[in-house]
């Protein structure tokens, strides 16, 4: 076979990053593995580990050679229980994140505009609630030695396609509208999107394509909330297990020692 | 929280790449779109289409504003049907490709060396039997316009740290050692890895950690065939669908019209 057609593509500035995007099957939720290869330490973080896959994640960095500095989580999670309190368990250095409007317990408390530095990397914290109170967003940096396109690990408050439920833990249909136009949409089109879910087998959007083809955030706010009213969602299997577990890290028996 | 360590990462040349990484639960399978959004037509192509999920390609495609044409395959498949024969009856435009030593149908064949190019953008073909007797790798191009670093389709050949078995369609443990070892390991080592399968939840690897870290080749030869012999695998279930409909494209009532 020969070529069958030529152009010039444009090249763009991108900064080292260790990525890796994990998928835990059974509550279809995605952890993040981000770490900066070029500082000496190589400092890591995961991003909404689950308790089921830890064991994975922990090999994997151990593999890349990697030093996991902290467990993040984007929110208080009805669907699975978070990974953070097992890891620090295996991994005592490790400093487990959370927001300061979540309630939960944590290490250390991220509000809005924090920077969370990992080597030279850092992520910005977006309070995006609406799915629950406490939700946050994390962006990576703005700057020349940030990795480019910006990446934005947007947890519950912005699905591919689609956006986390607002009809419990604190939901409002009309603060998460706000909080993906605000604090979302805002950012550059390119950007790409890292949700803690997906249902259909995709793995990345972009503010530009969710901003266009997203059903429900792309309608005015009133469509939205009629949509979300109306959505007859029942109730989640694993809420009552989840929900108290996250609050202390996913480790109910050993309560906020281990958080 | 305030900054707790800086350093300055290094940058390096990223030409652009439209990439998406799309999975099918049922038989775990990846599907890669890629495309090329500097050339005027943005010319995309899909690799290991399934034809459950074809539709949602096909969506993705068309909110991307690309313009598919290329369905390829990088073996014929055991575990699912291919989407390029229902994908060629909703766009007659595109053409579907596999290697000439798979003895399949279809629109294009490739051989090792040959380039498929997308607008300036192109997989070099490299021949890696052991799975099948046609299994190829797609190789993203080595130059100045060409993505940074490098990534390799492997199809079965090569899983992230595994391999597809090598005890049916002309499978030789002893074929599909030589055949990752001198295609597949010999590329750079931050060459990202992206398979046709996972069923742990992991989405890419490099062949650097593949060559450190592959539970079976990292091996020597001996202990690996050692290995696959062992296996002790039941017969696929999808298998006697599957390999004849993908003998024709996915399409067994139509045959070969629609290849």
């Amino acid at each position: 076979m020969g070529s069958y057609s030529t152009t010039s593509s444009s090249a763009q500035n991108c900064p080292k990053l260790v990525f890796r995007q994990l998928f835990e099957k059974e509550s279809s939720t995605y952890t993040y593995l981000l770490a900066d290869p070029s500082h000496p330490q190589k400092p890591a973080l995961l991003i909404d580990p689950v308790d089921k896959t830890a064991d994975r994640d922990l090999a994997l960095v151990k593999e890349l050679d990697l030093k996991l500095i902290y467990a993040i989580n984007t929110h208080v999670h009805a669907d699975h229980v978070t990974g953070s309190g097992l890891i620090k368990t295996k991994f005592p250095g490790v400093k487990s994140i959370i927001s300061k409007a979540s309630n939960a317990k944590a290490d250390l408390f991220v509000e809005p505009g924090d920077k969370i530095y990992f080597g030279d990397i850092f992520l910005e914290v977006r309070a995006t609630p609406g799915h629950t109170l406490g939700c946050v967003t994390y962006v990576t940096g703005d700057g020349p030695n940030q990795p480019q396109p910006r990446m934005a690990f947007t947890g519950d408050a912005l699905l591919i396609r689609g956006c986390g439920r607002t009809d419990f833990q604190g939901g409002s249909s009309d603060k998460l509208y706000d909080s993906v136009h605000s604090q979302i949409f805002t950012l550059p089109k390119d950007t790409l999107l890292y949700p803690a879910h997906d249902y259909k087998g995709f793995t990345v959007s972009t503010v530009g394509e969710e901003m266009l083809y997203n059903p429900r955030l792309s309608k005015d706010k009133e469509t939205f909330k009629n949509i979300m009213q109306n959505l007859n969602l029942s109730y989640p299997k694993m809420m009552d297990v989840a929900v108290p577990a996250n609050m202390v890290c996913g480790l109910q028996e050993t309560k906020s020692e281990a958080c």
